[in-house]
Order: structure tokens, then C-alpha cells, then sequence
């Protein structure tokens, strides 16, 4: 599945309703941002996210240790956790892997992070082990701290790039036997070829029986290469920023609105979505609002991108219960990619096609 | 009924589906922002604004007039039309009772609106009058050139805030026994002393059969002040202005969402209303995505003053049905206006009840 990014307790412009409609089944949420405004007792005091958003659920929430390391100033990291400056109010916080499950907890989501560090890329090999061992013995204080029996705390694994640095982060990770593990650390700058070997890696030593979840992605080819893989969950802001800023996906490629082309266009974005902006509108509309600043149009185009993900999963997911999953993900890709299929995505394919599960 | 303002095709930020939902009947279309950008030429190849923008009417599209007075620069006015610098690329357009007309017909409106001058205020008795004579001569001139069969044409009635001057234009205007009349050119900023005098004196000599319009109106204190002097039609872009900035309407006046207290209130906006927001959000919600800029909050408020208005409107409609309004309405001001009723407004209630329909 895909997952919605509600980063301060909304999907931006979306409304809940609006995500049933087109197929979303879990959304997130950011611990980061929601901690420091409204605060996360403001959250509780609603019953927790799905009172607060009117989303019934379910919702997953991350641990807040990416958004500190992107948007937190001033950060200073130790064995306690890491201190950071607000980017809100300049204010001085400590988030400590305790402190992420207490918000978690308020927060009341289903699937809890654990406390991470995400390090950037590039960085030195010495520092992602030393970093990926702290993350494992803040893993063991997240786990120990954790009180609610109704949310299932997921494992980050770590270690860059690096094979060997990501078989010593599963080594130590795999034995905390949690309901859930992601793949951490990737999609921060690295190269498709760098990062696809480390997800098929990954993802084949994970439990088969347990949800893999690879965080902050994805782009549809990204998650079509991530599922040959194994990978079985994504988030990522990119279908709504993406329309913001006037981009349609499609099975043809990202089709840009602000070009003049589709002003004139009388067709959908796409004639076999199923989404209210393609059953309703016509390119050269929405090629209006945008040049008009309508807030429709931003509406709509995230409307329309996040509907694309969640029907490009299920396609997915068709294809591989009938066991044609292969040639299906051939297929969408030459058309994507207007027949130049980049080298990491068939890679990718061919890796997925050793661990692919028999029909 | 009031009528939500579509300027550029679209009620900002608001689906058809929604404005199905909370009860709108008409929408207006604004001829001069849509004949500049995207051209009526785009929109009649839609089959008209039903097709552009999915609302499946009917739609009401005004002149272009009072637009090309506040936002064309170097405006030229003389017997032909007006020359004006658009307000978009600089270019020079020339705006004339034909072009006016011809543009609503590609638009393809239920109502369109004549060509009309509408004076700024102050402005010297002496223009007024030269004024709504040559608007007199347009609207000749909009009913000569006018060809389809399925659009009503309304006349509107100039005058200023003088009476003399309106019974002018009433004398001139009623003869042409349009289907419907505007009483235009108020609400420019004289106050609600001078304003409501003028609607009372052209309302009551308007033709009982026939919807009396008053354009660019407004708060819901001036739809009930109007009701009262016979008013039908309203619009205004008040209600997702202001919704926009964070305020929303209730029958105990508007509520400021960007100050601090509600900021940890968790009920609705009114607990009476049936919108989304209000059976969705708390306060506390609400005020939290206006300080995160998150879209969802303009689009929500607009969503919920635009169902204020309508609800508002449908009240009153049942009141006056049951031959209540002048109680209810009086005990809806006292609400509102927190026991301080203005004078204008107290004037307007005893003015409409000498020309209030029997039950």
C-alpha cells in the first residue's frame, strides 16, 4: 500500500472523506511536526489522530528522527537522544527515543515508529555503523518504554548503501522479532543504482510473513521497483507536492499542466482514472485554474496523483495474485518510460523476479 | 437565495459535488475575468460554464461592467463602451453592450446581466444621471443584439443613493419588462444608512412577480435586511473571502479561528450546522491547520460560511413561508449583532414590514 503523508494532520487539501473514496487505507503522520504544534496532548485530548483529522484510520506515525535531522536546527546528537532547535520557534527540544513513544502514544496511530537516525548521504562508513548501533540500542528504550498494547511498534533498519553495514543492522535488528520492520535510510540522495541493490538486499532478508515498509517513497516506478522487491509498504509527499506545483501522473509519464499543450486539451488527465478531477474535468480546465492561482487546482491534481498511486498498487497487487506480475510491470514501465527503461528498474525487476512468491 | 461567486470558474476552492451538497442553486461567472483568461472562446467549446466547470448549473454571469470599473486600469468610458487595460497582460480591450453579451451567450449562462455602468461613490449627481442614461441606451443595445432564446437577460437599476435618481432609472428601466431586475450600483462604499434607504425605494417598485437582485451583497446581516425589503437574489464573494482568512459566520457573529482561544476548543463552529467541517471538526482543529497554512482550512471554512449563507437564506424562506419573519428575524439580529441592532438594520426589518407579502 501507499500511504498519504498528513504531515501536521492533514493530507494537504484532502479531505477524509475524500481519501476513503480514492483508496487510502493507512495515512501518516509526523510526530516532529505535531509534537511541536498543536502539541500532541492537544491530539489526545481528540481521542488521538483519527478524532483530531476525522480520518477513521488507520494511521501510522514516524518517529520524528528524519524530520529532525532535515529540519531541526542546531542539532546535537548523543547516546540520550537529540537535541534541536525548533525551525517554529527557535525553542531548544530534546527527543529522546522515550519521548517519541510518549508522542506516539498520544498520538494514538497504529503502527509506531521507532526512534531512529536516518544519517545523511553521503556520510562515513565508521559514522553509519556507529550511528546504526545507537539506533539499535534506542530500538531496545523504545521497546521498553512502550505502553499501549493496541499499537505495534515497527523496526528501522539501517546502514547506508553498504551490504555489510545492512546485514549487521538486520543482525541486530531481527531479533527484536517486532510486528513490522522498515528499510531506513535511503531515497537522501543516493543514486537509483545505489539504492536499489541495498532495497533488494534488505527486503529479501525480512520476514516473509511481516509487513516491509521503505520509507519516504515513492515515485511510481519507485514503488513498482520496490514491490518486484518485496516491499509492501511506501509514503511519500511527492503525489501531493508534486501536484502543487501543476504535475498530473500518468501511465505515459508526469504530464505537466503549466505547459501550454494541455490548455487546449478538451480530454482528462488520464480517461481510465476513476478519480473526481478525470471523471470531471478537462486537462485544458485545470491548465486554467492553475494559471489562475485556483486552489481547485491544487486540490485536484493531489487528488488526482494520490488516486494514481493507490490504482497503480492495486494493479499491482492484481497482477501479482495472477501470477503476471513480471510481464505487467514490463509493460507499464516501456509505456512509462516511453520505451528508455532505465537499467536499475529492470535490474530491479530481475532481482524481484528470484524473490517473487509462486501464485 | 445567494448566489456563491465563481470569478474564474470556480467558487475558490469548492467542488460542484460540495456546492450540490450545502445547497447552492445558481452560481455567477464573471464575465470580464473570463473572457480575458481563458477566453469564452475555450469555455463554449466546454459547451459553456456547465461543462467547464462540472457544476451542472444553472449559472448567472454578470456584465463585465462593474469589473472593468474596479480593476481595469486606464479605463476610458464613452457612448460605444469602455476601453480598458487588462488587469492580467496590459493589453487594451474594449468592452461594449455587444461584445458584453456575446461573451455571456459563450459562456452560456441561465442569467446574464446588461451591460451597465455602475458610478464609484462619491460620485456627482450630475455623472450619475449621464450614467444611467447610457446604460439605459446599452441595455437597448444588449436586448437588441442578444440572440439565444434560452438565457434571460435582467436590467439593472442605477441611481445612486438618491431617490430621485432611482425612480430615473426605474422609469426608464421598467419598460423594457425584462424577466428579472438588479439593483445595481450599491454596496460601493456608502454606508448602510445611505444603502438601505436606496434598496427599500427601488425593491418596493420593482414588479412583484419578477427576482429582484441586489449585486455584490453580501453579509448575512444585509441578506436578512434585504429579505425583509423583498429582496430574491444575492451574491458576494464575502463568504470564501473571509473563510479564507480564517473567519467564520454563526448566528453569534463571526468567529475569529486565528485568535488563541479557540485554538483549544473542541467543538464544532456551530453546532447547528450540517456542513462537513461542522460535523467533522472541532475548533480546535480548524485553528490548528490556519496556523500550519494548511489548505484544508480555507477550503473548510469557505465550505462552511458559504452553507451559513444558504441556510441562512433557507430560514428565512421558511419564515416568511409561515408568516414569522419579522419575529425571527428580529430575534436573529438580537443574537447576532449581540443585543447591540444597529439602526439601519432596525429600519430595514420596519420597512419591510409594510411591503411584506401577506402569508
Amino acid at each position: 500500500m501507499f500511504m498519504p503523508v498528513g504531515t501536521q494532520g492533514t493530507v494537504k487539501g484532502i479531505s477524509p472523506q475524500e481519501l476513503l473514496e480514492i483508496g487510502s487505507q493507512m495515512i501518516l503522520g509526523n510526530t516532529y511536526h505535531l509534537m511541536l504544534r498543536p502539541g500532541e496532548q492537544l491530539v489526545a485530548a481528540h481521542g488521538g489522530l483519527p478524532g483530531f483529522t476525522a480520518y477513521p484510520g488507520p494511521f501510522l506515525t514516524d518517529s520524528g528522527g528524519f524530520q529532525v535531522m532535515s529540519l531541526g536546527h542546531m542539532r546535537k546528537i548523543n547516546e540520550e537522544g537529540v537535541t534541536f532547535k525548533s525551525h517554529l520557534d527557535g525553542s531548544m527540544v530534546l527527543l529522546t527515543p522515550e519521548r517519541s513513544i510518549g508522542v506516539q502514544e498520544a498520538l494514538g496511530a497504529d503502527v509506531i515508529m521507532a526512534f531512529d537516525e536516518c544519517p545523511p548521504y553521503p556520510a562515513e562508513r565508521d559514522y553509519i555503523q556507529q550511528s546504526l548501533e545507537r539506533t539499535i540500542r534506542w530500538l531496545e528504550r523504545c521497546q521498553a518504554v512502550k505502553s499501549r498494547e493496541d499499537q505495534a511498534l515497527f523496526a528501522i533498519v539501517q546502514g547506508g548503501v553498504h551490504q555489510d553495514l545492512r546485514q549487521h543492522s538486520l543482525d541486530l535488528t531481527l531479533p527484536f522479532g517486532t510486528p513490522g520492520f522498515a528499510i531506513g535510510g535511503l531515497a537522501v540522495g543516493e543514486s537509483k543504482e545505489e539504492m536499489y541493490p541495498a532495497v533488494a538486499f534488505t527486503a529479501a532478508r525480512l520476514p516473509e510473513g511481516k509487513p516491509r515498509y521503505l520509507m519516504g517513497v515513492g515515485h511510481p516506478e519507485d514503488l513498482i521497483a520496490g514491490i518486484a522487491l518485496g516491499v509492501d509498504m511506501f509514503d511519500c509527499v511527492y503525489p501531493t507536492r508534486t501536484g502543487r506545483f501543476g504535475y498530473a501522473l500518468t501511465d505515459e509519464g508526469r504530464l505537466n499542466l503549466n505547459s501550454s499543450a494541455p490548455r487546449r486539451q478538451l480530454e482528462p488527465i488520464d480517461p481510465e482514472c476513476d478519480c473526481y478531477a478525470c471523471r470531471h474535468y478537462t486537462r485544458a480546465y485545470l491548465a486554467h485554474l492553475l494559471r489562475a492561482e485556483e486552489m481547485l487546482a491544487p486540490r485536484m491534481l493531489s487528488l488526482h496523483n494520490l488516486r494514481y498511486l493507490h490504482r497503480l498498487v492495486e494493479r499491482a497487487s492484481r497482477a501479482i495474485a495472477a501470477g503476471t506480475f513480471q510481464q505487467w510491470a514490463q509493460v507499464w514501465a516501456e509505456r512509462y518510460f516511453q520505451q528508455a527503461v532505465p537499467a536499475w528498474f529492470q535490474a530491479a525487476l530481475a532481482a524481484g523476479a528470484s524473490v517473487e512468491a509462486p501464485a
